[in-house]
């Protein structure tokens, strides 16, 4: 028997370096001033930026879900590093939290490292959306489990956000005012059911137009998750804002209710916004009743910001001039803790 | 046709439900004082322990490898989320950082929330071991992609250090000692080399005995990666430590030079530990050359204390007494950085 090697165990050392060539200077150039470099880094080292009198560390973690499948399908990887990034900070940003870093998981079968260099890329094209440095990472090598070309993501996001300005949701009162700030799209939630209308119901290929858009199915299934932190961070500058919702898994009926104290109840008016062809496209072929569809996707809406009657304007105003498509989407009333559905 | 639901499209929100009321008391029972409570969170919150002037945070993220892929054959599920820490903790600790809290990524086909408890059960363990909280994570249900009964853990560790503390190996001088602290096994590193030799070299199975260890291959093989925190914490109250290194991927070898400056190289007397049985068997068994060995193993020594000469024997009777295993390794000695093994 020939002596056996770690490599030739199924670990391919000499990719793994090279995609850690490959990426290091795409997470270089997200760095912020409060990165620190350091010799021999088992870690990554960050400082708490200056001015901060009780800093409180923000952190969440998340993955792109099925997602993946489509970017797959379509052999397009450049997209899902943004929802990867997207769904972290979004989620620290509702607590007010300023995304100061980002680190990321990445499995696969057998690193190709062409193509960890374009799913990075995107992660970092994502921190660099969020104004947060990625500081580091891991590639996973399982040999097996994932077939080939295949992988999986998971990320990890802090902020820091001062004690005092800490938003959890407890300020919301009746009578405020909900805004919903558009989706680009179906963001990176409810596609295992958004996967089997479009594959399995409509017998679509990736390449295929998807009806009512304009777009082809790859196009339209992989616009990528949209980043509100430049928005909101201009928002939380002038306005006093109750509380804030990342419509992610559950949909708006789902997550608004995680941020209203008991006794209220958010009224949402249907009428408010349209909802983008890709959901009636999506509700009509798997006759998915409206309630469901509510509860699974955004909608059309991926944030929303409760603000008192008094800032209502001034905050719609601002987001509308930081770029985002704002709609007034009803208000806080007296009532069991939940959303309201209103034509 | 009947209308689709999301969960038909294989993803079971009530089993997700289920695994969460069984995790949240597992990662209650982690809590620290500095961890803050939150109406409707999206995301966790930390204070940074008071008394700190400059913090910086010390993040790694990590995962388990192949060695989930000796759990899966053993049915044995409660000792991996222990890995799963110390390879993020560890990480943190070699640059003086007392971990704060842990987050952690599951990814399944199909979320067993019995199965789920268990694997949140090592986790829990392994932060009450590193004595930091368990404050998030997220379960992802892919539908497919993991056969039944199989997922993947990425964990992503935070620590802090007072800057000026922040130990990374810049410190490093000619005639430091270097102290070896026992591993407990194999950790998690170089599992596709010893599953290839246990499994297809040497024939066995998990339940079967692992030759010259009176365990069985599963008891040996799954011995949980040991954390090393409170050691090292006591350690750093009433030492000067140069430099430490987590023996990682890349064996003592591969780790070792990533805390050294240039001109600095570590001289490791071979005769200053007794290798454990389990690598003398899995080395003759694949005829795996010694170098090969220890650029892909810990070798039984699993953590490296690098102080100056002055501090050898005190630093060697805290670990001791801290309840160590310590191994006086060697010295570093002018000359190219890297590693030099003698006899």
């Amino acid at each position: 028997m020939k002596p056996l090697t770690y490599r030739e165990s199924g670990v391919d050392i000499g990719a793994g370096e090279d995609a850690v060539r490959r990426i290091t200077p795409l997470a270089r150039a997200t760095n912020r001033a409060e990165v620190l470099g350091g010799v021999g880094g088992f870690a990554s080292f960050v400082r708490i930026p200056a001015g901060y009198r009780e800093p409180v560390l923000v952190s969440s973690t998340d993955g792109v879900g099925t997602k993946l499948k489509v970017a797959f399908l379509a052999g397009r990887h450049d997209t899902v590093g943004i929802d990867l990034v997207a769904m972290g900070v979004n989620d620290i940003l509702v607590h007010g939290a300023e995304p100061l870093y980002f680190l990321d998981y990445i499995a696969v079968g057998r690193i190709d490292p062409a193509q960890i260099e374009i799913v990075v890329g995107g992660i970092a094209e994502g921190c660099r959306q969020a104004g947060c440095a990625l500081v580091g990472g891991e590639m996973a090598e399982h040999g097996v489990g994932h077939s080939p070309g295949e992988y999986d993501l998971a990320g990890f996001a802090v902020g820091v956000v001062e004690r005092a300005r800490l938003i959890d949701g407890t300020a919301v009162r009746v009578g405020d005012q909900l805004l919903g700030l558009a989706s680009s799209g179906l963001h990176s939630n409810g596609f295992s059911l958004v996967r089997r209308i479009v594959f399995d119901v409509m017998g679509l290929g990736v390449r295929d137009s998807f009806p009512g858009t304009g777009r082809s199915v790859a196009d339209e299934l992989l616009e990528p998750t949209r980043i509100y932190v430049r928005s909101i961070k201009k928002l939380l500058e002038s306005v006093e804002v109750r509380a804030m919702v990342h419509v992610t898994g559950g949909g708006l009926t789902g997550n608004v209710p995680r941020v209203l104290p008991a006794g209220c109840r958010a009224r949402i008016s249907r009428s408010a916004w349209s909802v983008p062809p890709v959901f009636e496209v999506l509700r009509k072929a798997g006759r998915v009743k409206d309630a469901e569809m509510f509860r699974t996707l955004n909608m059309g809406i991926g944030y929303v910001v409760i603000v008192p009657p008094v800032a209502s304007e001034m905050a719609f105003r601002l987001l509308h001039e930081a770029g985002e498509r704002v709609a007034r989407l009803g208000e806080i009333v007296p009532g069991e803790r939940g959303v309201e559905l209103v034509a």
